[in-house]
């Protein structure tokens, strides 16, 4: 597939809350591109997600799309434990390859995923989508260009409105690899240099997630090569909304991304003056930046250029995950060789 | 058409900037509707928006749209001038109809089209799109739902970028004709009462507009039924961008609605905060306006439900205008009749 | 006295809210100043605003100031009925004036007070404490410095937390020569040409004050000479406290000035975001300007310079406010002849 | 001294730039207070100082202040490396004692004049004027009714506009000790738990500050004995101006306070919407603090109450920045004793 004027034809495989949405997307609002087919074990979701697509397959088993000529690519929406997998098999059957974050917890595995990739010489992107988010998009431009100079403080702060159910932060990772992930790709998308020192603190205040060993609240920090220190913070349960800021400070001045809400109507009266409760959650604040990806995605493979989100960006991510999780464990700094991004201890 | 189930059938008459873009909404963003075909002299310009729509009929008289009866309703985007015939003979074909603003400048005109609507007994919208502004709508709302008492004060700033071309400008009507028109809807929508005071005036910076013995600039006083008075404020030439906002006082608080920017980004220096320019112009400011007043008009038509913008609110809006024009020739307060919204000199 | 090194003598002729606020400010703010005498029939007032003060003499009668050669200036805060008297023999005694607004109701009353400034030769400022405002000297400087080019549009609002008592509206003259009149000064003090038409709408909807024959919901709109439009809005009752706004649109850009609170502690909650209610009125918002405006008398009165804020803006402010009241009495603008301020008709 | 009608007698020791605005204030801002006298043993500064606070002893020595019976309190203003000493004569002078922060660098100097303090029985407050700005002062009343629940996050943003001379540096204790402290004592004021741990990182842009071996730039995270975790940023230089913002986030809300400008002016163009640069500096941003935390002590002493900030905060908060200088020397995780704030390995 190198023909500028083709379409792109795409196989969605898993069709979950987040393969519904690409499957929305990718028929309404991104040209250039059609969905062939759906494939999830729950023959019920595959069907829906297939309708919303307009796309005429339905299987059960994500293989029956991989055996397709017509399939250029595929997207990679099922639970995180079968990704490695499905990424070595969709690559050996030269299918491009858009999957969603995190690759997956394990390193040999992520390694052998991309390995497989590199081997079969098909694009790959990882779904951090928050990158494509315009707001971003627009503050690292302006980074890039100078307008603040040197990097020196980044600031990301990244709170959920509620957290998930136990059984899925039990199978999560823990909220470094489940939730910091984004924020961890974040700061290294903003500073565009290696992460030298690894620190993280953390508590648990709600009872049932501290049940599962792990912590609702989180301060991460990130010393990168050229000096810069980044601070992540993460909270489990934000009660007034999805919380999603980021700044960047430097040597010749500072941006900022402050919040969205709903609406822009501001309300006074004798209490005070009130604006809107912050967007719900992520599929409010992000809507745009689910789109852009894969737009984004689809005109790579089309024109044959490299994925702008890389198979190594994703592994990055979870070193850094990792990282921090062993940081609050071990309560001790994890410095990282900057060359491999692996704890040098 | 009646049957929820079924799908709308759209005919577009008019393929300029306005109809290219209902042609991709309702194409994109619209559900339960297709284009059947698109209408335009300018043969080109159909064909260009029929495949944005997926259009399969291109003509260019849009009396072969009328004939077809697969056909349920059109959406008329042709110059002003040709409104009032086209809402005729759409009527008498039997063809619900979505009519863009202003319907026309003469009230004879506008009366007669209103009559061929009300005889045939099909749905007709007037296309008000702010009414249909998520922002816009959330205040009204809350006006509605009482936050802020009985309104006492209403402020609308609308202010465009940049006037249009000369030869635009001596056939639009005039300022208040071509531009507050939206304005003097939107007080209608927020304040729900008949007006029964119109006062304006006005001046002209720009020497080619006032070559064309019209204004630029221009303060619009409407006195409502129940006291509250609302203060218009427009510009052709605002240079910061497209000003667009809202502000309803009452007895119990205010209600404001301040303008967009394309992000929001914040930079600080050492010259000052500084943040986006304002989004460029109603294309970008209304662009969800566009889709939601024709999701709105297919939902009411598919239902057979009451238009939510009528003949009679495009009738006020001009009523409205023309006691502009009058007060500002002639320097006084125009009455008008609450009954009629006539001008009751 | 005209010697730079001397400090300025002042008497204070009438001990109420404002007297007391400027016998503090004169003791405690202001440098090169001291006061030496209170007057004020009622004693216990004149005694309490002289012991703020400090100062040594308390009197009933203003006369007995006025006859101490030790006292260079006087400050009138007496009420409003009394003001044209007190400049008068205050003149004649050869005392700077300070004058609260307005300097009377009665145009012969102030032209005769006036006279008797002119031919005595001292200087007279009046109390237009808002043009002191940092926050307006900053977005004025900006303007004359061009930063928005020629003005065009200039909006005021001005609204009140809650009306004063009936018995206070019965004698203030009405909304334009009580409230409105600090507004029209600002529009002068902004635009810096003279008016050329007024035109004033208005509404009672608090019916204590309907049966005083008052308003309390006001907008006033002013033409310049050079075509600008000014539109101030007034409300007695602002429920979220005290609304005062400035913006000055133009060729090149706007300006604006937002409320100020009394914290910037910005609250976020399951219901949204919320800040401060407004500042609750004048004594708040324009604490600064009442130091900075006699500051500015002291300093110009101690150098023999030109008061910064004339007895013609005190006569042209009440010109403006006859001029709306004219206008809302009898539906029609009022012209003025650029030349006097006079209603030309 | 405990009448309440009495005045409060003051001796300023130490007359630079912060001894000048505590004799501003005291003379100009403070009721129920005068000062004696000033001493510095640079005779031109204690003149300066005293004429401004209309004082008439104008010493060299401290001590000449001490012996005088007249003095109810002494204000040091002098340099940190000082302190100690004057506190240890002044208690046993009997004076009550305001003293500049830090109160030393050495621990057992800062216990030794502790010592003294509590064995005379004096008051004693510690110069941490932040703890008196309006804002923060609403935000932690705000904190302590439960507005946030449990305080889970607090985020305090510190940056300096630009370094001081290196000469001052060299002398400074470094930057947690010099800048630093101010938010390591505004965390324990918003938290009020005793810190367990401290963990610090930190970097050198400035060439000239690196080779002083100091930092110029650094984050620091504290973690409460609750679990709450706070961090801090701090730079020496931020470009456009001082930098000043609080967050605390719990388990109901986030309350936060954000930087203050010159003037509330905003200004609209071509390329973009402009606020003022911030403040300058602490002068600037805190005026209000410094006139507020003397009032308060000036009522505590009279009153015969308890400081509000107390020798234990001057103390725990340089605890806190030996511990944050620990952390950044040894890469690791500095373990308070919760009962003495004492490093802990």
């Amino acid at each position: 597939m190198s023909a500028k004027s083709r379409e792109l034809s795409i196989g969605i495989i898993g069709a979950g809350r987040i393969g519904m949405l690409h499957a929305y997307n990718l028929a309404r609002r991104i040209p250039h591109v059609h969905v062939v087919g759906v494939a999830d074990p729950r023959l019920a979701c595959a069907r829906a997600a297939a309708a919303v697509a307009r796309a005429d397959v339905v299987v059960d088993d994500y293989r029956q799309l991989l055996v397709r000529q017509s399939i250029d690519a595929v997207v990679i929406c099922s639970s995180t434990d079968t990704h490695a997998r499905i990424i070595v098999e969709a690559a050996a059957a030269g299918k491009h390859i858009f999957c969603e974050k995190p690759i997956d917890h394990d390193l040999d595995r992520i390694r052998e995923a991309l390995q497989a990739v590199d081997k079969a010489g098909v694009r790959f992107q990882v779904g951090f989508n928050r990158r494509f988010d315009p707001d971003f998009q627009a503050l690292r431009q302006q980074v890039c260009a100078g307008l603040v100079g040197v990097p020196q403080l980044v600031r990301i702060t990244s709170r959920d409105p509620a957290p998930p159910p136990a059984e899925y932060i039990r199978v999560s990772g823990g909220l470094f690899l489940d939730m910091s992930i984004h924020d961890l790709d974040m700061a290294r998308f903003l500073v565009q240099e290696p992460v030298v020192d690894v620190f993280a603190t953390g508590s648990a205040f709600d009872p049932a997630i501290a049940a599962l060993g792990d912590i609702d609240t989180a301060v991460i920090l990130l010393r990168f090569a050229g000096g810069a220190i980044c601070s992540i913070d993460n909270s489990r349960r934000a009660v007034y909304g999805y919380d999603q800021r980021l700044e960047v400070f430097g040597s010749r001045g500072c941006l900022t991304v402050a919040n969205h809400t709903p609406t822009g109507v501001e309300h006074w009266d004798g209490a005070g003056q009130h604006r809107d409760r912050l967007q719900h959650f992520f599929l409010d604040r992000y809507q745009e930046s689910y789109v852009l990806e894969l737009k984004e995605f689809v005109e790579r493979v089309r024109h044959g250029r490299e994925a702008s989100v890389s198979g190594h960006d994703g592994l990055q991510a979870v070193l850094l995950a990792l990282a921090a999780r062993t940081s609050l464990q071990e309560g001790r700094t994890v410095h990282l060789d900057p060359a491999t991004g692996l704890d040098a201890a």
